[in-house]
């Protein structure tokens, strides 16, 4: 039997959807490194360092990542502590006569670093184009729903009225902030690191800050003022960004989760069947991007704890904060792959929302009525008329009648104005408006951002 | 004995420096909380909501947090959840007429999130002025010894020269890096949360956007587009940065301490003596940076791992977020207060350092001399001769003596160019550029930021 | 205004609750570390090393923790690192002539170490009282509760017939063998820790060995065969069964949260209310639950993340693991205590568990179907069957109807064998057994272990 | 290019060293998941529920885990949130007519689960055998070493003298006790999970006990006296087992790192070179033991963080649970492997640590002429003196005069006596002892557990 170590292969489905997986998986980043050298060479073409047609062999020799062997690579980062050395004789016996050229100048870190972050920014374009899908059907249904009165729970009780538009206009919120924050990141933390053996460039014959430029222009990466080989803000802060991202999807889905319960049935959310029980619709996609977030907060606190990098070069750090980072792009990608897919397909039940309003018997108005008396008999007075009728009620009987039943709601809310008060669609606040801004603020980001 | 429930008193040196902990400590938490009702009044009146005298009687019984009872309110949270039922209640009867119109419209929710906010920009002050401070002594250090050679360390082993001033400016950037996150989470993350019931603003009775304005003006806090009762990005990206600073001054303190070893003795850093061992020189503030900073990454991780709120309000997760917030204030403003006092206090000593450089006879030079060889021998050939050198020279010998054994080595570097390649102080690439790189973004910073 | 440090007293009912969280909070922790002087002196003397009177005289010094000023010996930890020089210092003062024999051989690590396990053991002792007493309560549940038929859920949706007191007796194994984990640290973890200044025990002239049996008798404490100053698998192994107690109770509570949501209604969880919403039952201490638990992960993690500490007492990694092993402490045992109390109250709606089951019309039936129809047809033919009528039934109709419709299931289940086919309380499996054999463990554990 | 998804093939060397990664590796853990469908089939036939031949049939098509398609498996776990429907598909293929006896009564979660806890058993072999090797490496440094002086080191500073024989004994102690933690971990957490549906067993007709044991007698694993699908507390046992295990041998790892640094130099520990610094001998594989722990924590608290798993199978929490389980079990083995592989390679410098022990003048000695002081002078007199003498020689000078220039020193502690508590071979405490006592408990590990 062929084995290959750990993947998430097997589990594709769930933690490896979109694009983003692959992008930033083994073979991919070893493509990301090659592409460093190959771009590395052209900038030492371009500053004098080395000839040009080197740079030219070196580029095409780095060209097949496949032409590569990803065990013999693995071993040589068991002798070498980074598979760059093994990469570097591969690419030098490759490129022949122009091998002595391949890696002038640079340390591995140069190469992992920036290949990191290249593979990083690669899938991070996966994960962006899905997570702004994702919000363009919460914006879709935010302006759908935006007059779908549903039940407000908090502690998962039944609150006060809200929209389901207002909800998705929640999601939406944090799935925008998400958005801008991993736009930000990308644009200004996932840069070039180059500083050759100890950060002070010294091989480069003071060509340095020229080369560095130029493999931010020829990578499209961020350039970067200093080397940042032990000063690890940037991962942390791409790493942060992504574990936010993935706690606002999951925040999505877990509402969805909870709304699909067969007791609440307001949303189906996905056909996930089962063999034994084919009247079940597990809302997987949901559970894909739960399953994602749960991992996301051990890898951030990964990255965090790795900061603290000794000297030029870390003994320990720096290794163990490579696949935590990449692990966070792929889970991000997969959730939003996930989220997109879960929303694309969300269907609404509505005439199910205006029934779960009214389980309370009216109770879930009891504010709306303490609102509506309050002008009449103050709000203390309000409050204990409220509440008391709401105690009543609750017992048994109709909340509307225990209110009545009071002499001071009956003279200051005769009949048509307590039921204005017990409607819920007259007791929802702002909810249009909340939804016109986060509509106004995604097209803004659109109009930004993207 | 009296015992009251755990804090950092009696670590206050360790975990407890400057004065964020405090501005975050339950009492001051509580002394935001009256603030938020206290303001919220005043905004409630200035829209007619509440009658403007009993506005000021509310403020005027909110402004003593000495009056209130902690233990009691503390048992009033495992009645109802939070700790502002009691609070309201406390404050209304202190109020007396006026009780009534205390926290009219508002829920538990509004009130802790920006007590929370509050407490947390409260305590932010602290840290960014020892922050701050603290990059102010990178400077100096960057600047005084910029031309201080050093040798520079990867994997903890001898590489190639550096600069101590060069070390200080890359401490500078990841604390300055850190600030500027920091400064972006307080003017963007810190917010008002402001939303009623269950987020529609519905009991303010259309002054809903007004009151958030008043508020966030009243208090210094950002404004929000929308309510964020279960949409947790602020405190997420307010508990990462804390995260992030944390990581970057532990890095600061971690070099510091290894430089610090009986064996470096490079700097001292602080008097920690120890009564059985008159001799030592505990790295004390060091040891407490790096211990409130080994304490962050899990709590950042709560705070993402509780980002999943269900529907309108959580039944947990919003809970648990609270105290890792604070005590990631807390810790990052005891360790900026530390780091500040450690660099304020350290010496250099740099006849050590420039001994230090020459431990390996020679061998730190080695890629200086491949960069000095290739001209002549080209790069694969200068690899060769250099590497066969060292390695002849790590068995016993002078790396010096082995070089010039070479005829080409002695042919392309006739003794006096040969000494220049040896020497440390002729390596330094852009050492000097680089710091002022850093210095200049630091001087931005200051110009932006503060 | 008077502020103190942050702490938990203004949530003190959410995080604070039963003894625990005041058994390790900063004045009980002192008091520990007196009682480890105060034990170590006696040793002293046992073994000769001080005078008699001395140990008595320290004694009698040390008995008093009020005595002492936290904030002097907080200040203390900030000039040595830890606050037992002060400590030592302060004592010594109270010790009068007899000072000189406070701490004579000892070293820093010895009395945090150790004092942090004693304060740990007796807050420890609260926890599992009531961890206990919540699993007497589970046991109570399952036992009256055998027969009460309940939806099994998966993934959120219905699956097939459980009973409640199958649930019960699930949650009743998480605490039990939570339980067994922390009784197992308590008598193995929670040692003694005396090693001198490097863990050589030299400064004990020989009698470190008998000190150390000495102080484990005399506190309760176990023995350790080596001193552990830099091996720190014993504050991890025990925080670790924290972490999976407090992960056994919130399992626990969350189920309560999600049975006791509006439209499920199965159960009644404490009467958690809202001043504007008197409606509300929130479930205040299942929420108190989770949000404890909520904060263990990281918690866990911050202990396991400095494991690594250098050499014979390290610089940073130690310091970090004292208030995350006392918070772990702190939370566990107010889990402890808000699960006991709200499984005490829990109010079980078995009507409704009835109603529930029949929310699928039978379709929850589907695998118990296959498995009465599978010998008349074969398992393959059984599946397509019920399958196909599931999915009819599931557009609309009914599942029954649609079953007695396939002239396959009519033959091999004529009426009223379909009938029990589709009788939730003939499809309940080992159900009963399984509880039994979860009373029959807990009965064990109560003789063993307590 | 072909890309597969991520793994950590590029950097095998530094965290897939050893057979645990590949034995966790998805390929494996497909092969054991159809390990159990086939021991299910066998266990099936045995008590009569599907006929003896099809279970044969089942089991040679179950052989060869090459015939499957990761990527349509994988594929399959995003339709139905597991492998397993299309794992049994695959199966049910390959089987022909005993197809449709496949999989009878289990549920996804029987197989995943129980595979999962193969794997890792599996793994767990290859992490034992490295684990022990690395231990027995450190019993023959202690044994070695039992008379090697070397300064203790606290806070990174001279303290007082240990041997590194101690050193070794404290680096078994901990490896120890993480192996008696994994042993246990494995014969009493890695069982069977076996519950049906939901379960109760209900679609096994009261086999479900028997099948039970059978799987576990077939596969090798704890037998599980509950269904645990939703009561996590067994992964979350192993979990941290093997975070602690991770934690105990970077302890070990970060020791070697910092006495190989350049300056301290006591150890060598392997050739990780660079080519740009041929002098460099960069410790890869403690480096990599490091890299791998500091992995570790986050992947524990992610399987804590998700032990709050809904009603009868999580939506979520149960998913995001597989791949942190099985990386820690990889991590782990990788780590075992190379600190078995940097111990049996390890260098020791005992004249470099003699000669260490003395760079303090002296200094170091202090606690010992306190010791030997007081018998004449009283504790505290001693500790005056000898501090006194201290701060003088600090400045300049030799301890030993400035001892002795003190009256009251040289009247208690003549000459001869003087230099006997100055001399560090005399200040060993216990060493001896402790070193015993670590090797007896090695000795009894070895007979009980292996």
């Amino acid at each position: 039997m062929s084995m290959s170590n750990g993947s998430d292969r097997l589990f594709s489905g769930l933690f490896a959807c979109g694009g983003a997986a692959t992008a930033v998986g083994d073979r991919a980043l070893l493509a990301a490194m090659l592409d460093v050298e190959a771009a590395l060479a052209r900038g030492l073409a371009s500053v004098g360092l080395i000839p040009s047609e080197a740079a030219l062999t070196i580029a095409a020799a780095a060209a097949d990542p496949d032409a590569f062997d990803l065990a013999e690579l693995g071993a040589g980062s068991g002798e070498s502590g980074t598979p760059v050395p093994a990469i570097v004789a591969a690419l030098r016996a490759r490129a022949g006569d122009a091998g002595e050229y391949v890696h002038v100048g640079a340390t591995s870190q140069d190469i992992i670093d920036t290949g990191v972050m290249l593979a990083s920014r690669r899938g991070l374009g996966f994960l962006l184009a899905d997570l702004w899908g994702a919000g363009e059907e919460c914006a879709k249904l935010a302006t759908e729903h935006h007059s779908t009165v549903e039940i407000g729970r908090t502690l998962l009780q039944h609150a006060v009225p809200v929209t389901f538009g207002l909800k998705a206009a929640q999601w939406l919120s944090g799935l925008d902030a998400a958005l801008a924050g991993l736009v930000q990141a990308r644009d200004r933390d996932l840069a070039v690191s180059l500083g050759g053996a100890a950060g002070t460039l010294a091989a480069f014959e003071g060509h340095g800050f020229a080369l560095g430029r130029f493999l931010a222009e020829e990578l499209g990466l961020a350039p970067a003022e200093l080397p940042w080989h032990a000063v690890r803000v940037r991962p942390a802060r791409f790493a942060s960004a992504l574990g936010i991202a993935l706690g606002a999807m999951a925040k999505v889905a877990r509402d969805v989760i909870l709304l699909a319960q067969t007791e609440v049935a307001e949303v189906r959310a996905g056909a996930g069947g089962s063999s034994a029980m084919p009247h079940k619709q597990n809302p997987v996609a949901a559970v894909a991007v739960v399953a994602c977030a749960d991992r996301a907060p051990g890898l951030v606190a990964a990255v965090l704890g790795s900061m603290a990098q000794e000297h030029e070069r870390a003994a320990g750090g720096w290794q163990s904060e490579w696949r935590p980072v990449l692990e966070l792009v792929a889970l991000g990608g997969s959730a939003a792959a996930s989220l997109r897919q879960l929303l694309e397909g969300l269907e609404v039940d509505i005439e199910r929302m205006r029934h779960n309003v009214g389980l309370t018997g009216g109770l879930a108005m009891s504010e709306s009525v303490v609102v509506a008396l309050a002008p009449a008999v103050g709000f203390g007075r309000a409050r204990e008329l409220v509440g008391g009728a709401a105690r009543e009620a609750a017992g048994a009987g109709s909340f509307r009648d225990a209110l009545l039943s009071l002499p001071d709601v009956a003279a200051a809310l005769p009949g048509e104005q307590l039921d204005q008060a017990l409607a819920p669609e007259h007791y929802l606040g702002a909810a249009d408006a909340l939804i016109e801004r986060a509509l106004a603020a995604h097209r803004a980001l659109a109009v930004e951002q993207r």
